[in-house]
């Protein structure tokens, strides 16, 4: 892992990143130092265009790199990388000038660690950080100030946790996880049983399991199971402020929308999909590549493949039909009366 | 208080803590180190069996001891407890197993506390956490990493505050308080008086109270009072991403599940269960036991003892009819269209 | 900037805060040091009064200073000031006895700031904070413990940044801007790219720009932008738990109330006002004066001066219709039945 920071690139090198024919002027050793907009763009930026429109207004404004399709014919851009995917060559191309953020490798006078934390090489351990009794830090991980990690927690190579972040015991991290600013993992789960009107915590002995390559938003909660594992499948990516239950397992590849809720023992397939505030009640199970609207309530369990929406969730397109009608209930009041009249 | 970590207790020690009557082969002096799922117990392991199902299971896998309800007659469970109520014996056993979080008395290096802070024994005062002036830290308390504790404010005997919570001026916590992580007590209540389109801020000059046995979840927030207190009643729970605004009181015994909102001056009675999502505007009343559905809007007082459900939120019973009748409105409105015909 | 935590002042003084006409029997130059409730005030407390029973309470109870607007004629009330605007007057004078929190100039020992950071005049920086490299620290500046600043962050002279507060790289916070506890300012927006079932993540390259006089509460998270800038308008007050997605403008002088969440790149004008819990969709415009009621969801543009409500939201009168209605249906499906018998 090398610092990228204000890293230069020219465009044989870019090249070998992404499959791509260039026909512009610029020559093959040019160097570029970032990407940017049409608007802005100079010499020494990379942009894209992804139709007509934009292409003309690369042809108007771009000095620089223009990432094409490869299905355009001639243009009046003038140093055209032409590939198969736009949009995905412009992602990786992007990827290589963005900043790793608090990459600074070693250890901050500062930092608390106890004596029977394991550390990896190339470690950044930023300042007023804590690492508890026998955590396991793998290679190359960012530990931003004000990180606390409890003891037992592993966390695996390359991930980045920003500041403040709180991992509580037990909880294990797989590779290239990546956790926004205040995020708590494996706070204790919420389960009481409760005799004569009082209410008492059942200890929560679990942990919190989040697999390879997920990426954690700002400000989310993740219980730790009562027995088992909370799971975070590999490649799941959680947007701010979502809330999940303790028990919870969560397929690969899902996407939990900002404010979402996951209520405990829930379990969702590969490839869920959440929108925004909506909420999942405990112990409901969703099948893979289901869709969840913006705002719905899930109140039950939901076939693999189905689009739900509404409070309570059904199929879209059933409360999309009831929508329509909801909205004109009072023009078929009237029809009910006027019935009723003659 | 003592460190209970690798605790090990005997039968005749369990028994002491949890009526039962002792039916099994291990002897009273056996030791037991923790407890497990009927799956995973062995013989230095105790889990419990609530019905026919499990103590099938049990009498199959259980090594270790057994708690099972009194009612069973003869089993094929190696080692059993018998007992009153199996889940909450299961519970209080299991508390005496569960590591005390944070668990180190004495005062770490790089605590900054302010000289006018006073301090009970027996603290665990962690690093780079920071405690104000005239603040009072009770007896046995736990201050983890990174909490920090502005002026005046007093903690409990016995409370734990889990890595990076914040706790603001004049917030009165009291015994046997539990926040997990990151919450914030006592933040400046929303109260603002507009004049000529713009929005001056009214000073928020009460406090938070948090009364004995409250337990609080991870990023919660709680706004201290206009003039008078913001209230917790003793033995609430509340769990992750839960909002309270400026004014309000809750009663003793509620439950406020994940991301509910209790807008500002709201008043809830005791034993009030509010499901996750739900909303409850501001100025409303809630009487004692009333319980209110996942994802509800509350818009105007409720009286005792009822159950609320919908947006807005009204008898739940009301409001289940309502979305039978909702879901089927596609029909309704073909039986109208064809009343018109004929 | 003084320290007025102890302030006093006397009427004489206040009466060159506020306009207003004294009629009471305490001399010019007796001196206040707080504000409080009509029933705690004492003679050295101010009170205020907005109608007729608060007035007969202060006349039986208020031995300080009462605000009563300078409509009411003779009042029984021992010391009245009369003013054009009682509340706006009150709200000005407790401002005059609130403490700036964490008000103490100086730099803290465990604070860490790297060199290149600038830090202006009369700078109160806390214990176990860090500030990033090349960041501006305007001055009269409050850092609490534990604030975490990171590389190129601009904070305006006034401002005060709550315990644990996070501001990411390339945010520029205006003056006088307040942040509660644990708020995140800048964490990186959520856009993936989906290829062949996994997600690739954007960078997010912009940042977040807030403006000068903006309020945030605690627990608040706001992404930076793609390109460009998330942006929050002069004045705009933001309660605790709101989530704004990366690309969101938010015009001057608007009220977003807890738990709500502006989606990716949606564009609010001036003097909106977001009710609790209510959702914004990706990409939504809101004209000026916009007003949503709690807990809606609003999935298309709404006009300048519009009340919307609902999921989905539309306008507030039709839905209040509708749901009067949607309160009826058993009984009007009652009617249908009857109708289809005769």
């Amino acid at each position: 892992m090398k610092q990228n920071n204000q890293k230069q690139y020219t465009i044989k090198e870019i090249m070998e990143k992404i499959d791509g024919v260039y026909e512009g002027k610029l020559s093959l050793d040019h160097q570029f130092n970032g990407v940017s907009s049409i608007e802005n763009n100079t010499a020494n930026k990379i942009t894209f265009a992804e139709n007509k429109k934009f292409i003309k207004k690369a042809a108007e404004h771009a000095e620089g790199l223009v990432l094409i399709n490869n299905n355009f014919g001639e243009t009046d851009i003038k140093n055209p990388l032409k590939v198969e995917d736009t949009r995905f060559s412009y992602v990786k191309v992007a990827k290589l000038f963005t900043p790793i953020p608090y990459y600074k490798p070693g250890i901050h006078d500062t930092a608390v660690i106890e004596k029977s934390a394991s550390l990896g090489d190339n470690i950044s351990i930023h300042s007023n950080t804590y690492i508890g009794e026998n955590a396991e830090i793998d290679d190359n991980v960012i530990i931003a100030p004000g990180v606390k990690i409890a003891k037992n927690v592993k966390i695996g190579a390359n991930s980045v946790l920003h500041p403040n972040v709180v991992i509580e015991r037990d909880s294990k991290l797989g590779n290239n996880v990546i956790i926004e600013a205040g995020s708590v993992i494996g706070s204790e789960g919420y389960g009481y049983i409760t005799r004569e009107g009082k209410h008492y915590h059942i200890p929560q002995l679990g942990n919190v399991i989040i697999e390879d390559d997920v990426e954690i938003g700002a400000s989310v909660t993740i219980d730790r199971g009562t027995q088992s594992s909370t799971i975070i499948g590999k490649g799941t990516k959680i947007d701010n402020q979502v809330q999940v239950g303790h028990n919870v397992k969560i397929g690969k590849y899902c996407l939990l929308i900002g404010q979402v809720g996951i209520g405990g023992s829930a379990i969702l397939g590969d490839n869920v999909i959440v929108a925004g505030q909506a909420g999942i009640t405990d112990h409901v199970k969703l099948g893979n590549n289901v869709k969840v609207g913006a705002g719905s309530i899930v109140t039950s369990d939901i076939t693999a493949d189905s689009f739900y929406l509404g409070n309570p969730a059904q199929d879209r397109m059933k409360e999309l039909k009831i929508r329509v009608i909801r909205k004109k209930l009072p023009e078929y009041w009237k029809e009910i009366k006027n019935l009723k009249k003659s």
